[in-house]
């Protein structure tokens, strides 16, 4: 089968590899999309950040060269002997999480802390092939309602949702999003849904601007140009004078950090979903104004909540779906589109889209 | 009357001031005993830092020159004519934050973030004279079997009660107090209390680390020598190799916040509690272990509570309390002892002990 592999930075290869069998517990299904995340653009061009080299990870068994690709869904084509509750045919989102089910962290349902945390993707073979072999505890069976379109975008609302629960935004609470990529845009359609009052989207982009004002932003607030202190007062502005409840960096800057902290009344708190590396924190004003800043990591416990919602016609998360390619021009029109062209958010991989033979 | 009053870094000056008369709805103490807090200290060495100087505070209306101290007790000797529920010889401790009343913030309850926040003793005179007007909202009057001393520590309790509820501490929960003044040990007394399963004292002072195993920690962590990587070992050697559920930063230092951000386990919290200016935060850390940052400032309605503790014997906080000086010894032997001397933990000055005329 067709596999796109990372070997090292700058070097992803379209491969031509084994189709892989499951274990007992494991499954394989035929991949139908696979989105292009962030985290796998950052190992594309500077990696390894997260991808094993070398020395294998302790629960996929697997080091480098493997498949990219986290955020993906398709069909089951193959069962373990001891895999119960999913069929041949079955149309599947994956929750790319790996789980050592022994750790302290797994025992207490906390997964997605799990003490040899890694994604199916990352740190061990993802989405991007023909064909996927992934721990059946990954899956989740769609309900016919749901497309697989939609479906290829549950790992980032996962993302956003988990970040939205750590929050505890409350009903009719405001918030502040800044940095309107994937996460940033489903964050606030899911703010949205979940009845914030006022939502403030912040970007440099006025593409991503337009996009989060049809996901539900109440305000959009082009930060370009404006002085630390003008972007305070134009959200000060929007909420009587205080500052917003909530902020969510999703942008990995300390332009951003800073921004969303600013941002925020006092006692409000801050969620941290983007990566960065260090942050200079103003801890003066952070405990004269009594903050929180709250880390987000990964999900746990919110497929069916979002499966649910799309279910019910909730929500459309492939609104964000910029474009769909082949496996052949993943890299082409796929990860160098990202790096390029900000008027992208999302694009999906269809490894099905291309050759459909099964060898 | 005699008033120790801030006229600048490193000039502190006894004087002779008229006896303030309370306006209708303040009440006159007699001071019994005036606390020196780190705050104080950091205005006598370098100040100002929150002490108005030029501009008068917003709820006080005064500015420098003005009584250092907020952390005091006494006895009741003039009443505001609207003032209800307190009587001419009751004894009181004061809760020195102001409030306006009509901010968002005091609306709420929140008074500890009021917009015009401040405190009686650094926005506004104190306890470091022979009397003192105040609102009657800062008065709670004490049971008899309460003392005056115990009374005296009542305001670093309140900041360490305060800080301890912001954490969220569950019984049977695991801990580490990072710094050892008198925040820090009232933390471990309060925790002890609160049911904390595992306290664990992180200090640099023997004498200090000997007060909190008194206090009732259960492990005692001498900092000095040790690699932050040695440190975090030794901590997580006392929690099953985790790290704790919770950690305070009482110090307000760059090690002391690296320290206790490293000394937790995945998604726990971090309560900062020390003054800093700015911190370097391992942000990719702290999403990636999904660890919490919650600032604590101040108090709120916990002085009933402490004083009902203190009344019921469950803890007697003047243990923190290691020397008591007149008025006139504030400087030589207070503030300049707590600078040089680190088995100095509390310092009470009591204006009464010296001249006790009323003029
Ligand atoms: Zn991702
Ligand atoms: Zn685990
Ligand atoms: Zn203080
Ligand atoms: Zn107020």
């Amino acid at each position: 089968m067709r596999a796109l592999r990372w070997h090292g930075a700058q070097d992803l290869r379209l491969e031509q590899i084994p189709i892989p069998r499951p274990g007992s517990q494991q499954v394989r299904i035929a991949v139908q999309y696979c989105g292009i995340c962030g985290s796998d653009l950052h190992e594309y061009e500077s990696g390894p950040h997260a991808i094993p080299v070398g020395t294998a990870h302790a629960v996929s068994g697997r080091s480098a060269p493997l498949t990219l690709g986290h955020e993906f869904c398709g069909t089951v084509v193959e069962l373990g002997s001891e895999v119960t509750g999913l069929q041949v045919g079955d149309r599947v989102a994956v929750e790319p999480e790996y789980r050592c089910s022994h750790c302290a962290y797994c025992g207490s349902g906390a997964y997605n802390l799990c003490a040899d945390m890694g994604f199916a993707g990352l740190m061990g073979d993802g989405g991007m092939a023909e064909f996927a072999v992934v721990p059946s505890y990954m899956l989740h069976r769609l309900p016919d309602v749901v497309t697989l379109e939609q479906a290829a975008v549950l790992e980032p609302a996962a993302v956003a949702l988990h970040a939205l629960h750590r929050s505890q935004l409350a009903e009719g609470a405001s918030c502040a999003i800044f940095g309107l990529g994937p996460i940033g845009l489903l964050l606030v359609t899911l703010a949205k849904l979940q009845g914030a009052g006022t939502i403030i989207a912040v970007d440099v982009s006025p593409q991503r601007l337009h996009m989060a004002k049809q996901a539900g932003a109440s305000h959009l607030v082009d930060a370009k140009g404006l002085t630390p202190r003008e972007l305070r007062h134009t959200i000060a502005s929007a909420t009587a004078g205080l500052g917003v409840d909530t902020s969510f960096e999703a942008a990995g800057l300390q332009a951003t950090f800073e921004g969303a902290l600013r941002a925020l009344r006092k006692g409000g708190n801050m969620v941290m979903v983007g990566l960065m590396s260090e942050a200079r924190l103003d801890a003066f004003d952070a405990v004269n104004r009594e903050l929180s800043l709250v880390a987000s990591v990964g999900y746990r416990d919110v497929y069916p909540e979002l499966i649910g919602r799309i279910a019910a016609g909730a929500f459309g998360p492939s609104a964000i779906i910029t474009r769909t390619v082949p496996l052949e021009q993943a890299v082409s029109n796929g990860f160098a589109a990202l790096v390029q062209d900000r008027s992208q958010i999302k694009i999906l991989v269809s490894p099905s889209a291309g050759c459909n033979n099964q060898h």
